[in-house]
């Protein structure tokens, strides 16, 4: 028997990836949904595609919108948000680390730190000085695990994940697959927790 | 004493105008909301943006989502769902008579019918005849509606809505107003509802 799961591909500098990370471990606990944190980025998925820009940028009024929407989502769902002043938010570090401890349990806290600094403080998520505190903050040895992420098989892996995310498929973030079902954006987290529930053997 | 309103900006050719045409009015009567219904035409305002196809033609790998999308929001809601073999469907005629109904009681059954036609039916819902046979089939006579809504003063109506939603900041359908604040999309059409509740005097 299988228990109910589903794959949470996200970006940590993309904004309705924010809302999803601070939603989907209460959402999916409480139904008895296992998540695997998939973190990846969205960069070279949208130079693949052959999107010049991520399309928040490329398409000035939606870039506009959007930054009143997530006023209101956050204050919907409680979340803290001071808008990023820089976006899109350069986390390359933050996510190697993330992608190193993809079988680590802090994995899931670590991404909401820094998604939490980046768009409920609007602080800078790259430089090691700031990587390196929020992991002694969690409890981590920083220095190993700052090795660990720069070498070059954690740079391959990340490479290798931001691949797998192109061959799905992938074109925004955040993503929630069932099986091979997708399910795009943090608007459709609840729908993608009814399908894993209703698939499980 | 103002009652709590918003006003539903949609394409009749819209796939998730379709989704928010079919709820909007059962929502907002439970909530005490009154809806103003306002066609207008999105190819201008893409033409306006710069945008060369819509977003979902632009972007192949979101097309093929959205179909998908379509389907399973279909089912969600328990909608009708044909997956309409022309996108954009043309609905010219269509929308002059919605906006020729701008005051008629029998505008929403109006949208309602030319968009299950379309969405539901994979039907098309340009030519006089299907056009004839909609108006008919709800008590409407067909001839002097079709002829006044194909006069100048009426294709200049559609123009000036079309200008105004551009005026608006409109870049998608649907989109809803509560006073100046926008809400894009069907999935936030219960945003928009509270909004009008929380706001209304």
């Amino acid at each position: 028997m299988t228990a109910p799961s589903l794959d949470f591909w996200f970006d940590l500098a993309s904004h309705y990836s924010y809302l999803s990370a601070m939603r989907i471990d209460e959402l999916a606990t409480r139904a008895g949904v296992t998540v695997r944190w998939r973190p990846f980025l969205l960069g070279p998925i949208f130079d693949a595609l052959g999107w010049e820009a991520p399309p928040f940028v490329a398409q000035k009024e939606k870039g506009v919108y959007v930054m009143r929407d997530m006023e209101r989502q956050c204050r919907k769902y409680a979340l803290p948000w001071a808008p990023p002043s820089e976006f899109p938010r350069r986390a390359l570090l933050a996510t190697r680390v993330a992608v190193l401890a993809a079988d680590e349990p802090w994995l899931p806290t670590w991404c909401r730190a820094v998604m939490l600094r980046n768009f409920g403080e609007d602080r800078e998520v790259d430089s090691p000085e700031a990587i390196s505190a929020m992991l002694e903050a969690r409890g981590v040895e920083a220095a190993p695990v700052l090795a660990l992420a720069l070498a070059e098989d954690n740079r391959q892996r990340l490479r290798e994940r931001t691949q797998r995310a192109r061959a799905l498929g992938i074109f925004g973030a955040p993503t929630f697959f069932v099986g091979k079902e997708m399910f795009w954006g943090n608007d459709r987290l609840e729908d993608a927790i009814v399908e894993a529930l209703s698939t499980a053997p």
